[in-house]
């Protein structure tokens, strides 16, 4: 059950208060709607009393309900409000779907690399794996369906459920092609396995967002786990789950935090008074300027051998940088004022992960998101430099 | 893994609107400071801005752990800081733990009748149980002791945990007396088994507070849960566990949730203001009060076949009803206008408890609770005379 890699995290500790955090997968704190929530918590107190500081009786809970279920509509996917289950943010949707579709037997598929805290999840339940590796158009269907065929002629286990962020992935920032997204759900059909489809980032498009799985599933095998962490707040833990009821049921059996009425309230409240799609026009805004300002300096500061992919939404830009273990040359960055994620912790084999690590442009300023890059650019120089007189 | 019994709560959504709910586990509306927690809200928010909207950043969150380690710390436990984990309610505490210690061929010893979520959490993970029936001192030991003895001499397995609510039990509101927690304590020594003491309502005694289980345990085998959930609000879903450091270093790894930084840092920023004993004091003397008119009411109005226990604190009054199985009133009464929650529910079989019922006095107000008991009476006479007539 123990995690046999050095565990994501524990760096966190030891990074130093004024450095420019690259690595931060938090949003921006001028977009994190603060004064607005302070409004919202507000009327509600004042409107409902104690209602939503008791287990259950907030109007406001129903609501936030079918607020979700208004907004998956205008995404392509109608539900009943029994298709749908509230959770402690996605990774709780995450852990109860892996609770009650796993056992220490299935074989679990997964895009590599992929979110740490999910990796962390799955594990919990099942040392058995696939890992399929992930392109510019995210995870590769091609290969996935030559590595499901050869298990098949060979006997081998089947995965029982595939974990995928098919839109503006964390850690890669890549979104998963139409083509491959229809691939994906036949090989699903063909191989009978479910698809966990994790949408966190799924809103935060630059431009155009993607159909979701979900949208294009006509035989009921996506469970689409959302969130409203990145577009909100992730300290009011919004995430839900999307699933045929028979799914919800189980789900909702193992869910022992007996739900959190105000928090739930709360985001009903703010939402209530939101123009949504404008909320999430001028996110997306400020993350495409933030984004573009990173792959810019990343242009301008970083030696010729480092690549990386351009993405098109979310937070993050996934980097490349041959020869160097970027693990070894996190501390030297701290040094130089500057965090980012060492890529092995988004690998289930640490060791395929060393060349890469993780940018976020979300939290960071454009002032500072320039300035950390010039800052990585001199460390990851220096190293290269290194690397190549070995 | 499913319920084998009538699963409870599912009558909960048949009770009529305008009822007098004896049923409701809930603290009184007027007691829960919905107006105190706004301004503490709006002081958090105008204090910290988007800090305790994030996943983790705000100064208050370490404050209400340093809050819970004073507060043990006040009932004679001391701790550290690692010791304790802040959990979403008791509930989260105790399917944790569960999680943690149990497999599907641990033994769980459990007093009876006990709380039913708690009953339905171990459910999840093992069909094996000890029961122990409780008398008006709470577990009855000398009893589990020969139980204990003679699963020992027939090589059965012992329990690997016991799970009890020592002080003002839910549902019969009885306190575990002082002789029978120290020998509780050195039951667990002698047959090695750990205690899972939920001490939900402990700090709700209408008069002196009896020495936690916690407190008294030498060996560190009493793993303690408590919550905020009685005493200041549910809906906040604060909980926490105390336990050996190296208990509470996976029980994290299990929380899939990853916190809740807006209802903790809002609940901190409560308590910073609050004279928690102060505020323990007005309420204990509310519930006294009511707990006083229930009695009285239930000495007035119930047949004499009726009894039930005298609680010295807590939310609840158990009340035996002989020969009358209390699940077949259930919506007569509610035609009558008051609610009861029926005795089977709090018990792994229902059948043994068919003959009593939960009454809480602790949502109603003086004149509900008198009224209702009148109503309950009348039902009560009803069925009895019945009964007796069969």
């Amino acid at each position: 059950m123990a995690f046999k890699n050095d565990p994501p995290g524990q760096w966190l500790s030891t990074l130093p208060p004024g450095c420019l955090r690259l690595s931060s997968g938090y949003p921006d704190p001028a977009l994190v709607p603060s004064k607005e929530i302070k409004l919202a918590v507000t009327r509600l107190l004042e409107e409902e009393g104690d209602l939503p500081l008791h287990y259950m009786g907030s109007p406001r809970i129903p609501q936030l309900k079918k607020f979700l279920q208004k907004r998956m509509a205008q995404r392509g996917v109608e539900l009943a409000l029994d298709e749908l289950l509230i959770t402690s943010g996605a990774c709780q949707a995450i852990d109860l779907i892996a609770r009650v579709l796993l056992d220490n037997e299935a074989v679990v598929a997964i895009e590599s690399p992929s979110y740490m805290e999910a990796l962390e999840i799955f594990q919990n339940y099942t040392p058995h794996y696939m890992t399929i590796p992930i392109d510019e158009n995210g995870l590769q269907t091609e290969l996935f369906a030559d590595m499901l065929k050869d298990r098949k002629e060979k006997g081998q286990p089947l995965p029982r459920l595939l974990y995928t962020i098919p839109t503006y992935q964390n850690p890669t920032g890549t979104t998963l092609s139409l083509e491959r997204r229809q691939h994906l759900l036949e090989l699903a059909e063909q191989y009978d396995f479910v698809i966990l489809e994790d949408d966190a980032y799924g809103e935060l498009g630059f431009q155009d967002v993607p159909h979701l799985l979900k949208a294009m599933d006509p035989t009921n095998r996506v469970l689409y786990v959302g969130s409203l962490s990145k577009v909100v707040a992730p300290g009011m833990r919004i995430g839900w789950v999307v699933a045929d009821k028979l799914l919800i049921e189980p789900l909702s059996w193992f869910k022992k935090d007996l739900d959190h009425p105000f928090d739930q309230a709360t985001m009903a409240s703010f939402l209530e008074v939101t123009d949504f799609d404008q909320h999430l026009h001028a996110l997306t805004n400020v993350y495409a300027s933030k984004c573009q300002t990173m792959l810019l300096a990343l242009e301008k500061f970083l030696p010729p051998e480092v690549s990386w992919f351009v993405p098109k939404g979310g937070y993050f830009v996934w980097v490349k940088v041959p020869g160097v273990d970027t693990s070894k040359i996190l501390s030297e960055a701290f040094d130089a004022g500057v965090s980012f994620v060492p890529g092995k912790y988004f690998f289930l084999e640490q060791q395929e992960g060393l060349q890469y690590m993780r940018l976020s442009f979300s939290y960071a300023t454009e002032e500072e998101i320039g300035k950390g890059v010039e800052l990585l650019g001199q460390v990851i120089g220096k190293n290269i430099a290194v690397a190549e007189n070995d």
